[in-house]
């Protein structure tokens, strides 16, 4: 009775499944993404915001944006292994797809940012990223070019510069940057020719090796709420896999980096797989450059699974439905840069 | 009699000024750029044009792209002495504004580039610019970009991808990127209020101390017609000027680097003045921090006058009416990019 009960359970499942039929595992992305209460999102900040994020005088040199290594006209990042700063410098690590960070209950591939404004704030004074040398200087540049003031007005009110008012409209303008209506969104909607036939092969897949047990939640990227209590996963779990030595995946401590807690080493955020197809290459040092292979590390290094060829494919081609439509946004215009603010000594 | 005719014909001449009526010295920038007949301007062609312009993988870092040095989210140029290309190399000469670029007969500072099509070309493989070892190699790069093909294909019947192509796509967005309806063109078509008082006694002087000499035309550019013999001016004219030392002005020797010609030396194409307040800092070199600073430079080098500051105060709000509004324009949304392309290594 109880294997009848099971097997029909399974096939009440698998029908669901190839229907498109939504249930609790499977949650489709919000249209909209949520503000904190301090920070409403609104079109002037948004507007400001979008400024900001292009603006290249945030960086000491005038040479580097957000929008350097979070490029929104492409995959969200800047496909390559780990992001280029001021003076051409490498920093340490990948960067992540602004897009959907709206939907991170964490900032960093470390969670160590609570906030999308905490986060915006970092790389500003990063010496090998935007290497401001101190935040106030940051906000000088901009006080000083006149543009800025009215859209400070429209955004907050007053025309007061701040960097706190600068992280605050850029965080408000990235809540805007998510991608809604992938095919698989389409699919748990209940439009069941959303997805192919692989694609819909690749999500039980997905379920079934275990990826869920972390990559959940309409973003992929388990918790989705900031006030909870932040959960780090381990990567590599399976310190013994192959993949570990070949793509150096524990050279990097992950967040015992910048707590110096023995517990945190190795623990990183779980990061979205939305869009995954678009960023390649992949994990927080950049390494792996496919898809197929980035699946086939994290089978081997969190699941201790090898997973066969065709799970590899079939799970790529799923993750492939995580891919948005690009967004139609216009080009925002920048106050003009008085002459003299941006030197050519380093 | 020859005075009162004299009395009278400027009179007319303040009056037709006062009124805004046009006349042939001053004309109004028209509202499309004209195309050479090998490439004609399509809707198709400039928006492939716009995704290579904004493609930072056509320089071999992955960190350079046309956008980088002509921002046309702000003045069309990098507001910087000189340019930075990859490796954050310092180029020779000051990045020209790309606003208005269609209207010069010539291109680069020096005239050197023939056409727009011809100037896109030059950056690609300099090595401190986008510092590709060979065009070849560009192009390899966009074909290694599979979302490419049926844009070109789009803009010119076939998806083959060539160096000329690129080039020729770029130049057609290009042509697109011009600010007429300037306060200054509606004042020439006949609004007389378009115009402050200030900048209707700077255009007067602009024209009586002899800028016009030189920056003539729509587009304050002298000669617009590709197809003429190239009119190169010399800078400085005055080589005595007190600024020529104080600014280096004669420390690039002009034309002379490209052709080796003596006759060469120091000689300059004659810039654009459009969107001028919003390029600072000025000339080859980008030494002039100010506008204002730049018309007393001009007078003294180019005229062989010291202008008075309300001279200059005047031309300067003059020059001010050249401002085009920024460009609406939506962001290009550019392909994928395979894992491995961009390496960190240089």
């Amino acid at each position: 009775m109880r294997t009848i009960k099971r097997c029909l359970k399974f096939m009440i499942l698998g029908l669901s499944v190839l229907a498109g039929t939504a249930y609790a595992e499977w949650q489709a992305l919000p249209d909209t993404a949520p503000a904190p209460k301090d920070n409403p999102t609104t079109p002037e900040k948004v507007e400001l915001g979008k400024m900001l994020y292009f603006d290249k005088r945030l960086s000491q040199t005038g040479t580097v944006s957000c929008q350097s290594c979070h490029n929104v006209m492409e995959g969200g990042d800047d496909s390559r292994p780990t992001s280029v700063g001021v003076g051409a410098q490498f920093g340490p690590r990948n960067a992540p797809t602004v897009f959907n960070s709206a939907f991170h209950a964490a900032q960093f591939w470390d969670g160590r940012a609570a906030s999308l404004e905490e986060q915006a704030k970092g790389p500003v004074t990063n010496p090998v990223e935007m290497g401001m040398s101190d935040t106030s200087v940051a906000v000088e540049r901009i006080r000083q070019l006149d543009g800025y003031a009215s859209y400070f007005n429209a955004a907050f009110g007053t025309d007061e510069i701040t960097f706190d008012r600068i992280a605050q409209a850029i965080a408000a303008y990235e809540r805007t940057l998510i991608t809604p209506d992938t095919p698989y969104d389409r699919f748990v909607k209940g439009d069941g020719e959303a997805l192919t036939a692989r694609q819909q092969r690749g999500m039980k897949t997905f379920a079934a090796v275990g990826c869920q047990a972390c990559h959940s939640g309409a973003n992929f990227s388990g918790q989705m709420d900031p006030g909870a209590p932040l959960t780090l996963q381990k990567f590599p779990v399976f310190a013994s896999s192959r993949f570990v030595e070949e793509y150096g995946l524990m050279e990097d401590q992950g967040r015992f980096k910048s707590t110096g807690k023995e517990a945190d080493k190795h623990m990183w955020k779980v990061p979205t797989l939305r869009n995954i197809a678009l960023t390649a290459p992949y994990f927080h040092n950049g390494k792996v450059n496919t898809l197929e292979e980035a699946v086939r590390v994290m089978g081997s290094t969190q699941l201790n699974r090898d997973l066969s060829d065709q799970q590899v494919a079939d799970i790529a081609a799923f993750l492939g439905s995580l891919t948005g439509k690009g967004l139609k946004q216009t080009m925002p215009q920048l106050p003009p840069t008085p002459g003299g603010m941006l030197s050519n000594s380093q």
